[in-house]
């Protein structure tokens, strides 16, 4: 970490600096610039990130030279995380793809969305049963009664199943009805949450906030993995920008960006990104393209009668042509899907 | 609400439409433009609001006519709402300020802090006992030994206490020991924390989150009106823009905003949305005279050595001399402070 | 175009603006709610939009039912355009790939560069002799002396060239040189040069400002056809949000939102979007699998000399390794590049 | 200048940096840090900004400690710069108010908004001869026949008048009708623009672009200040955000940070900030309360008549009432208006 001190400072405010991280252990290197005087300090970063330092007087700003996480990022383990759930692996050379509907509306309806998914190439189903939604005249979702359809159509079908869970009351109920639990781009900083599904068992799909830094969106990752929860898997889902032709703006770039800074998989929610499913394929492919170990699609065979963003979902028959044409792009890079 | 068709729709997806919220109990007014057809829809938008139309045949995109929230709204209200929390009322003519710590720390510091700001005119104490920390490894708060010493010097001062509540099985401890229960930025759309709250019977200070727009804000002051709890005071506290010379950027514009589309009063928090407290004065004045109902300040007697924001906490008597600045200004508006 | 009238809205306010209206040549249709009374216009939408109708009393909200540009919208001209600049086309079934040099330099490192690009695959050299820079300090460019370089490269090597305009003073002079005029994000809505562009016989490569919406963006481009210049080629080069882990933020879902909206082709910058040469190649695959037309690739031999822009550009080898990669992607997308 | 290397930099990179920043004239400081080699520069931090040093193999980031402005900043200039422009002074105790139209539409219209935006206090007449439009269908300004309005309106009321100029070609006209010459939001970094009127002997007030960083604001002031015109009114309009309520964000932050950084006098435009008149007054007081040196109203007599932003317009007795009301304000924080 590096103080950068103002241009008057005065030597008793230096001094008092400098004695002060002395106290807390650091070893200080001090450079007198030409027009700053700048503290370079050595020790422990954690422990200084806590202090604020900004507050003493004569400091006109502090620089951090290292990264304020530890176990999500490379450096704490240089080779990819690939994330087992069932016969599942999120992370390695096959492309994975969960599909389904926004919300859980009845069990013949997803069983038949799940049979159409699996057939063109899908191995998860999504499905909400526990809806964030902004009004609370809007459905909220069907709660346990949801988590069972899921279940019967992962019986049925052989699909693994991914739903969200919004309340740290509900984590233990539905960690017993899915695969894998989803924390919701509205709970990225819940941070009771995250602790919570910090000591799952099963794997969790963190989603991006939509206002989150990548920097941001990998301290909440942090927080389920300091409780001991190593299966994360980060799903990047658009963020708010001042474009209004799609609902958010996918970030495709936070792709290379994480893959760079950690060692997590990364998927990517074109649906929730577009909020149109005319551009859906466009962003799937790019996503595959980018080098993403995943995507998680909305599938609707009714999207006009659908509960909850039917605007964004595909037809099974668009959905399974998509997958199609993913194919070729993910033979190009060497990959499978 | 207003369907516009695309520009080629058929004859037979109009006609379907049209059925269909005429199934729906909706009168339709179809009107055929130079280059689109629109449908003007008459019935309860609320209902339509739940329906994926954009997701029709034909149909090119559909825009409301009406807010997406009513118990809010100044049409459902049109008298301003003062909340009442023990002999302090927010929204009336007096302009009411909340100063006190980012967090709790310890019985004697927060006593001190707490008699110097009610010395300068603050009336409520703030200070957090569980902080949403974007770190894991960052102070956590004292939790319920932290709600202890604010009720201790709630009890030595008079002072009212405002305090944070991050997890739904928290809410009715935290209840027990405040005036006024917290929803920090992280949670706004913390659904089901809103649901709890709004069963609580003491007010709630519903910060706004940093992605949120005013509408969102307002969708969430809903949920908890919704459940029976109309005693909300809504807090701006800077949104998260392209501009980092500041934490986050005041949205000054808010203040005025929100008072022409509802009822609830609207209070300030420079302190978070500065990010450095050398600016905290200024945006504190602006507020003011904007038309704010109050403010939220962060004081620390020791801002160095606080273990949460002391770069944005001021000193008590920069408290002090802000709010001598603060009072001429509250006069000139034909307020109180 | 569709007027929303204020709840409690006058009828003397309501005839006002229907007689209004009807001077102006307009048929009103209207609708009256249970909660708004709304009024709908047929007529030359273009006409109404000059006029500030939600200034008139009674009027709470005035909603557009058409796009405000007509020239570059697919309605205009539904088959895609395919610009021709030398024998090249851009917007056919070639991927198009311009390369080298943020600035020139001189004229010896130009050829190299110019050289390397070639045999990699480029068709088009990029180079900036007019360059738009934040500080006043840093390097403005060679100006007719950078123009002269590239000329002697284009010789040379049988590329066409590019480079920026940034005054209407120079539009001649580099139109001289050059076979395709660049403008630059940063004068996107600088009026008077896309006026004067328009006037000219090249094709004009317009960037995206990184402040513009996609709408905004397709306005600008029809600046340059009203003049009667069809041959515009848009580039998507990121832009501006709240994340900084990229120097901006690419914008992929703007290829297919442009295609759907307008026939003028698309091509991407990933340099200039993600700031650093590491991420330059994932983002080229993201825009190919997505649809563009084209790449302009910033490439130089000796970044770290590079008086501009060094961080984000390729050495020779990644680009033309890249290159490499992308062709099995193009021949995924059934394309060439 | 700091420069912090990759984890695992080779000995062979961190030679080669010191080497070369070296033989450019710098003082190099190492420290090696735990996890991180870090190197300190001194010598002219501007020198080095224009330098690629990211691209160097083996560093990971480089951290700027001094601002790239120099002219502009309160460390070359600690007195507060106060702007003559005829008889007025901007920056000084008075706070100065220029009102009038969006655009000069006729000679008796403008004559009679002049005359009562004078009576109500304001000391500067302002609107556009040449105006920006996004559409090229809409109303673009008289041109040198508004200047002469402007002129004639001069004359008759003895009021200052300021215009914008949006095209290097027209700077020498422009300057012979006007008192301030106005560059606008969009062309903040028109550089060529900006050192054109840097040679100007009249004021200029530089509009902040809508998406431009306070950083960016003063590095486009820097670029007039070396051209040698040190009168430059710096004037805040809102930023471009997601909310959407209001046409922009208001960043009234922006007041105390650049009086904080700059010696220059600010202003605030807030009938662009908010787009609707209804806000407007709330918005003039927060930017008077903030320290603002000044206003610039839009006010129509008409505002549904008007060609251009009526619906941001202030009638005059509205802005007449608002003058009332700023006054005590004024008063309050210790100047006058």
């Amino acid at each position: 970490m590096i103080i950068v001190l103002r241009p008057g400072a005065k030597t008793t405010e230096k001094k008092h600096i400098i004695k002060k991280m002395k106290e807390m252990g650091f070893q200080t290197m001090v450079s007198e610039g030409l027009e700053r005087t700048i503290i370079g300090l050595i020790g422990e970063e954690d422990l200084l990130r806590t202090l604020p330092i900004e507050a003493m007087p004569g400091v006109e700003r502090v620089m951090q030279v290292l990264k304020p996480y530890k176990l999500v990022s490379r450096e704490f383990k240089p080779a990819d995380t690939v994330v087992k759930a069932g016969n599942v692996r999120i992370g390695g050379k096959k492309i994975v793809v969960a599909a389904g509907p926004c919300a859980v509306e009845d069990k013949d309806s997803l069983l038949h969305i799940g049979k159409e998914v699996k057939k063109a190439g899908a191995v998860i189903l999504r499905g909400g049963a526990f809806k964030p939604r902004s009004s609370p005249y809007a459905f909220q979702g069907l709660g346990e009664e949801g988590l069972k359809y899921l279940q019967y159509v992962r019986e049925k079908t052989g699909l693994l199943v991914v739903s969200e869970v919004m309340d740290t009351r509900d984590v233990a109920l539905v960690e017993d009805y899915v695969d894998i639990i989803q924390i919701g781009a509205r709970n990225m900083q819940n941070f009771n949450l995250l602790k919570e599904v910090g000591l799952a068992k099963k794997p969790i799909l963190l989603k991006r906030g939509l206002m989150a830094t990548v920097k941001e969106f990998l301290m909440s990752a942090e927080y389920i993995l300091s409780q001991g929860n190593f299966n994360v898997i980060l799903c990047e889902r658009g963020i708010r920008t001042f474009e209004d032709s799609t609902r958010n703006t996918l970030d495709v770039s936070a792709i290379p960006v994480i893959k760079s800074l950690s060692h997590l998989p990364v998927i990517v929610d074109p649906s929730h990104a577009a909020g149109k499913w005319e551009y859906v394929s466009a962003l799937s492919k790019a996503a595959v393209a980018a080098g993403a170990d995943g995507l998680i699609v909305e599938v609707h065979h009714k999207p006009e009668d659908a509960m909850s963003d039917g605007e964004q979902s595909l037809l099974p028959k668009t959905f399974s042509a998509m997958m199609k044409e993913l194919k070729p792009i993910a033979v190009a890079i060497k990959r499978t899907i």
